[in-house]
């Protein structure tokens, strides 16, 4: 091979790397998890079981009201300040307990899906959720939502990761589709 | 040509139809209209209505509340059980009777908004659907959201497709740009 | 350099800046801040900040509700018509005045957030804008959205540019990643 054909192929490889990067984005997914309603969390991990049974691997950084769908029933206020202790009793602990975003009702709407979902042979939202972490869901929740929140990193379901909008960020950049929800 | 110029002149092939698949995507906008605020929808319609202008093929699944923006006025509870009536009845059915999500006033504000974008003639919202049809927006609803929620296909404008999320997922994955609404 | 060479060079020359463009999106990064709510409207300029500070270009499109956030406190009433006066009286005006969309109990919701954000050393939201415009974020109001509701350009903060979703769209394709918050 002589020199000039040797540079081409060195550009040419050097080319092949940049597009592998480029497509190797068509095999991930990130989602903010901004919002705390049944409905959209539905709606969200959906959308991740989805991707994760077409091979993708999916991120979802969770942040504000999006932390209730991930809290442990069994969160308790020890070692709160007043206002923490508040904000703990008055959100929702876990998927069983969020409201819809339209025709709540104080509560009976999200039962009324759920019983409707069910005739339907649609998977609850805790089943959702667990099936989505058994085919590898990554789930960041948002340090700093939990610090103002009072929010500890036991009061949330294991295996969560903790970081903050940075993580996000460089999942967004290595993914092709980014929804915030 | 020698042997190995006609090999890299065959890796550079490969690498040009990779480099155009990956600038399709320039050419398509995919969204998910989850919301069936009178505002949101609006917005989505824009945006779809301002993409196809560019020429892109504009994709939309609409799920949930969405739904609500593309019922037929004249959709009845014929067929449905009890829980399916209620929500039939309960629920905006078209463009001209959702709610905004702000300022709504017991459906006032719809109205107003109506008033005020006709007075900058701005198109009332039904006919930025209809305009953002005949440009060639493909409208996908979310079976899985009609089965849960009773609505038929027939419930719906017709014209649309009917599918689940590896259809919106698919799009998604053809395109620059993915929305969640 | 013979004759087939000179035109694989060519074409991997012509093959390399399109390589460039594409990866030039992940220097970008685009949002439509729709929503007026504090704590979306927190989220939005906390991912904003988090970019910049990645060293990306950040454009925010700010569109209905989400206009609130950049009005001025002293935005008066002044030649507008008695609908435009109206919705002016009724949304808030600035950062300090938006509603959370969850435990808004009237106004004071945001204030403890505020107040909680304060001891955990998260900037207030006013701060996070000031902050995000000296590191470079680009703001295009939309004219139709301020058309609509009576919003003149001196009603909004200075230093914001003024557009269409054309103006939206056109950012979206050169960013890797695209927001509707």
């Amino acid at each position: 091979m002589n020199v000039e054909n040797k540079e081409l192929a060195q550009t040419v490889q050097e080319l092949q790397e940049r597009v592998d990067k480029l497509e190797a984005k068509n095999s991930n997914l990130t989602m903010v998890l901004f919002s705390g309603d049944f409905d959209k969390v539905m709606a969200a991990f959906i959308i991740a079981n989805g991707a994760l049974a077409m091979g993708k691997e999916v991120t979802m950084f969770v942040t504000f009201w999006g932390l209730d769908a991930i809290k442990k029933p069994t969160m308790g206020t020890a070692g709160k300040n007043i206002l923490e202790k508040m904000v703990t009793m008055m959100r929702p602990k876990g998927p069983t307990k969020l409201p819809t975003s339209k025709m709540n009702f104080g509560g009976i709407g999200p039962k009324l899906f759920q019983y409707m979902m069910g005739k339907k042979n649609v998977e609850p939202l805790s089943s959702l959720i667990e099936m989505a972490r058994e085919f590898g869901l990554r789930i960041v929740a948002c340090q700093m939502s939990m610090d103002v929140m009072g929010i500890k990193q036991e009061d949330l379901i294991d295996g969560v990761e903790f970081g903050g909008v940075a993580v996000f960020l460089g999942e967004a950049y290595r993914s092709n589709t980014t929804l915030f929800v």
